[in-house]
């Protein structure tokens, strides 16, 4: 074996590494969607996760590869049919699968809770299938973009832009989640169900992210080793720095330093320094982290409360926002460091504005591509098979109706989720809105209750019912004036029967099943009010439509005023 | 240094690399293990994955080495007590440590939730010290079959099939959970306590399978990298295949594509690529891919449903029926690609049948080898210090029992597992009879009930009690009549003392200890009737069993139907 | 290019590989830090382990690298602000900035659910910056103890007993977490909220460990990769072998093997052979694991027992223990391999003592370094900004009142966490007495009660208040003679506003809190007595003080005993 085949396969190993790693993105992708999220949704994305790789997997070999590498077209690669990796091979193959892989799950984030999995599945398919691979070739295949000169190393705009785009387009025309914006439309938090989940995943993408950026050297030999180590330096720094102002903004801006978004300013630096990682000093790379670190924070709340889009895990801000502005200041930053002999020069070291033009063109040039050509995908879904679910499905969970699985925690009562009591818009309310259609309009005398003598002035009413008709008997209630309430998970175990479940093949019994407890002690609103108000809600007509019970209350004390009795049950 | 040593030394490297990520796949067995059964298990599963593989790694340096590649012997290798790894050194004693925990550590997902930890412990050893090296040696230590030309890349039949033939031979020895199947065989569903560790496990098995198949060429030098890069991407996509193929197949039989079973899917796709994932091309991996997603699918559900074999995890259909699978399939898909040069044919690519048979004829005797030790392992241990927990052990959940942990997740109060009300297997109705010993014989009137006036024709009963007897409190109650309750998690402070646990060396605080509460509104069947069955179930005399409560109830409305108070009661 | 040049290239590969691997460790940390910890406490953990990485990252890059290899002086290094990593380069600067981050985040487990996030923020600056650069420019940066022939291969002292020193003495100086040990100095067990993500945590850094100790040959050429080899194979026999060590001392110990200290047995096992792992035989790696399994199970004991330092984790046991043991024993069994011309001998392999004195000079003068310049720290920060909480955070949990989060798992309710009915050292004393101040003196006659007839002999009440007041009501209530109680949790809705709280920037809505539900059915106490202990206790005032209800009891019956109504409430 000679000094070159040697160079090659120590150059293989390192292409390889980094596709282990970049693989591994996947899980740390996962976990952050998952933790950001609410538990009734966690199978599903888990399973979005999943299948965004293995589908994009066979796809990217079969058409994507291709149109990304396989010619040197301005505008498209070629057609390489299951391809063997063209000449740079198998570990090119799986280099590039890999990456492409991540740039379609960023998008599941930004539309998680509320799309339609047959949708997810297809619209997934594409990106891998075309529109990665057309700005992929743009940049990295030889297009048009890279003969002009345009520098993104390791992807901020080839992989993370084109995602956060996509997540932009899919998340405007999905429309936000039930109850995220109240009747004012001021932004609402729906927080997370596991932030330690989410916290591993930011870990995982971190460590992950050594190999996303420093094995893009794909070489050791020939001074490669020494830019794959400063990479390592520069994007560590960037993500670490990044991380630090993100946690000062929230700390002086919401006046505590909050958890999940310092969790994203990591990822923010890591998308930011993913262009430039090899042409930056590591202060321009302590400096790109910086400005990723407002830019995040202010970028997320921008799109939440501005624009009002609604990004569950805040990937437009992530990989769209730091995306281009990681970009755009390798046109600023870039130095000559000793070992680049080709590198760029960016305007602050003297470059000129060229470089940072074409920059700013190649961030514009994919934005309009990603954008144009998934509005058309996501309207062609939207007005074919449907790109939402129904708001009823979404106010249960996903994991229910699109997997039929109860729970991805079975052994646990997660609660239904937290709502305001004024949620307004129009899709909550057609979900929320008594079930019109046949409840029985005569109202049934609740003939004991006003029998009951002396404590008759105080009743407690316990009302257990499906999960699903939380937010809906809350605002009931509500409206009539009970403002007080206590909520409890329960397990009903009944006779009720549905539409057989199967979990792994094996039918899943119907014999116990989550239920919410509303208790309700009530004085000066009558007893029969709220009975007949939770009946009109309830009713459906089907078998778990709920019971209500009635029981006396002795006495009631309202520990701050020490009131008790009806006063105490007065606000 | 000379061009050779700087070759051993990249390929030490790459050796190295395996080892650590073959490792790691540790975590994603424990991940997938505990997320895919119960709570009350999961500090026993986290333990026995830790502990096969701490009890494997000093008995596979002590004896299993030796035996594996100590020698060439046909059937046998030899003794090299305390190895030093042999010829191929250190790096060679790592890598396969842990291949042979990985092997190990399949058997316990199949026998999860009732085996006992110690019987565990001892045949965890044996699977290391003996079986899987014998085997191991045939194929890969330059036994009988690796001179018949047996091709089993990275261990398809030599670690994953030698894995899953001992979970299944295990799994029926012990008989199903408690549960498991009804009274007329039918099995039910149990599900997993938490989809989001599972899927982390597989994404971490998955990201590590690279290593293991990757890393097995165990070289990189002379083409080997090459080769390592044609296994990367084979493995791949094989596993993306798989994963999509058992989507669709769930979506088509169960209505929904299910997310525990296609997390399988990607398992099964990898265990099946792995015998030849190092000859096969990239299509003859897609269509291993394909293949492998129908055997897990109706393999586990034949396993579960026509053999009755309880596995939970679905390590039998995942390891050993794809192991086999692919070991088969290397006969028919196995191609000279270039780099290959003594590489086999098979049989689709005019190998002719006599390859194809010795993969055969392997996959029978690894089977033959283990079925038969294992079983003679197996039953000694039954007949000694026995394989399985009591019932009541297994209906606690193992932790406590078996390692004085109350709950793995002590924060939260996960539910009593969810079982149909007519399970009837032998096991679980002598765990569940009511104790006969010393209930008492003559019924306490419950007299004040009966003298409460108006309300007395409806009442809530309350019962609050150990999490173990809900099983058989749900039955009893079923049995008088009663099909409606609700219950929920509570904790219980009493002056209630036991055997003192220790978690870490400190002594638990027994004051406040996880109950269940029943609460069941009757008025047909009389408050006595219910009181009195609840006592004979409960009674066991210690202190723990238990208090009832009655209350008056003011009325009861069925939502669906609008009936009140007693009819409201009645199916 | 040459084929020096090729060797430097794959040993930059090889200390790339062992940059990304020791920065996991971080995800490590976090996991097994949050899950030995509460529910209550889990953003706030990650978010520390998270910051420590951040802060540390530029810290150690601006000042500590260059104090620890800016130059040969005994004592200190010199200063190379912003280095560039002197002449190890790029690759030098990102290996010694995640070592220098691992031995920061020890301390952050021994110090959990009681530091404060600023004084947290701080000195863990001041150790990346100072105090471990310092002692590691004396080991590994050509100080003193180096020039002594002190060996420490991958930090053992430098890097775990840093930590484990700064923990003890933090954890000293800021007292035990409330409730941790009784009125008679009794430690109690707080168990951690999940075993399993602890379990994953221990998972990631044994994976993590290969590349701590394997990569710190810091190459692969000239027979470094033979001795990398060996690295692996010592470092996973140490782990391996302590783990069963632990298991089989708790088995004897406490009747049952311990999950979690069995957990931390595999940590001590990886942190005693970090200082030996080139320089023993695998014989001295098991003699290695096998003490220091004993050393972590009693070391735990006597810090958490005798000491009565409460470390949440271990991580003094594990760290400064098993650290300041390997240490030593590597001035026992170091032995003279093949291919390690320079290494020491150690004392059984005729070393003399002379190297075991320098081993002991070693790790005797890096605890005075650390725990003289700590104190120093923690006390400045005592007098000044503060170091803990104050109590009623503490019990309410870090993650609301330092990040205004609800809970790091929104959508379940953790359980209060489990205190004895005895606690009594003086802060929780503080925090739970009844808050004096403002609390209404007449007692409100609970008229209704007194009036009920037959069944006033009984009464369900039913307290309905914040999370935090479980404690003091709970013992309150056992001081009036109630000594049986049943304890949930529920989600209260009302009017209440409080401060508003963000969540990623979008504020949280108050409607519904997490709140705690007692029940207490009394007989012979009077109701009046429990509704106004109840009273004195929760009353402050504001908002949220919560209410309680009384209602009759039919009957109660006592299973153990067949008594029934009044009898039934004795004990």
């Amino acid at each position: 074996m000679d000094l070159t085949a040697m160079g090659d396969a120590l150059n293989t190993s390192w292409i390889l590494l980094g596709a282990a790693l970049v693989f591994f993105m996947q899980a740390g992708f996962a976990m952050v969607e998952t933790g950001f999220t609410r538990a009734k949704n966690a199978g599903n994305i888990i399973m979005k996760n999943l299948m965004d790789f293995s589908l994009g997997t066979p796809i990217f070999w079969i058409f994507g590869f291709g149109l990304m590498f396989g010619g040197t077209g301005a505008l498209i690669g070629g057609i390489d049919l299951f391809t063997t990796g063209g000449e740079g091979g198998w570990a090119t193959l799986i280099f590039q699968t890999v990456f492409c892989a991540t740039s379609a799950t960023i998008v599941s984030g930004a539309m998680a809770e509320r799309t339609k999995f047959s949708a997810y599945c297809i619209y997934s398919m594409i990106i891998s299938a075309f529109i990665y691979p057309v700005s992929g070739h743009w940049i990295w295949g030889g297009g048009w973009l890279a003969q002009l000169g345009f520098h993104d190393f390791a992807g901020s705009t080839a992989v993370h832009m084109v995602g956060g785009v996509a997540a932009f387009v899919g998340a405007c025309i999905l429309g936000p989640r039930i109850g995220k914006y109240d009747a004012n439309g001021n932004a609402r938090a729906i927080p997370g169900h596991s932030l330690t989940l989410g916290a591993l995943g930011v870990f995982i993408l971190w460590f992950c992210w050594f190999g996303f950026n420093g094995c893009s050297t794909v070489a050791l030999t020939d001074g490669a080793a020494e830019v794959a180590a400063r990479v390592f330096v520069t994007t560590n720094l960037a993500a670490a720095v990044a991380t630090v102002t993100v946690m000062c903004i929230t700390w002086v801006r919401y006046k505590k330093p909050d958890v999940s978004m310092t969790l994203n300013g990591s990822l923010a630096g890591l998308v930011a320094i993913t262009a430039g990682c090899d042409v930056v000093t590591p202060v321009g790379a302590a400096l790109i982290g910086i400005i990723a670190g407002f830019v995040v924070v202010f970028g997320i709340e921008f799109v939440d409360q501005k624009l009002k889009v609604d990004d569950p895990v805040g990937a437009v801000g992530v990989h769209g926002l730091c995306g281009a502005t990681g970009t755009l200041l390798t046109g600023l930053f870039a130095y000559n460091l000793e070992n680049d002999a080709g590198a760029p020069a960016g305007l602050l070291y003297g470059g000129g504005f060229h470089f940072f033009g074409i920059q700013i063109l190649g961030v514009v040039s994919v934005i309009a591509w990603v954008a144009v050509t998934m509005t058309i995908v996501f309207l062609i879904l939207k007005n074919t098979i449907g790109l939402r679910v129904s708001a009823d499905e979404e106010m249960m969970g996903l994991d229910q109706p699109e997997h039929g699985l109860t729970s991805a925690y079975a052994d646990f009562m997660p609660l239904p989720h937290v709502l305001g009591t004024k949620a307004g818009e129009a899709a909550a309310k057609a979900a929320m809105a008594p079930s019109a259609p046949a409840a029985p309009a005569e109202a049934v005398p609740v003939s004991r209750v006003t029998t009951e003598g002396a404590s008759a002035s105080m009743h407690k009413v316990v009302i257990i019912t499906n999960q699903s008709k939380f937010e809906r008997l809350k605002n009931a209630l509500n409206q009539i004036g009970v403002t007080g309430m206590t909520v409890a998970n329960v397990a009903g175990c009944g006779m009720q029967m549905g539409a057989p479940e199967y979990y792994r093949g094996a039918k899943v019994d119907a014999t116990l099943l989550p239920k919410i407890k509303f208790e309700i002690v009530v004085s000066a609103i009558p007893v029969e009010t709220v009975v007949e108000t939770a009946k009109k809600v309830l009713y459906t007509g089907h078998i778990g439509d709920g019971k209500i019970f009635v029981y006396d209350v002795v006495d009631v004390v309202k520990v701050r005023t020490g009131e008790t009795g009806f006063d105490a049950l007065q606000d």
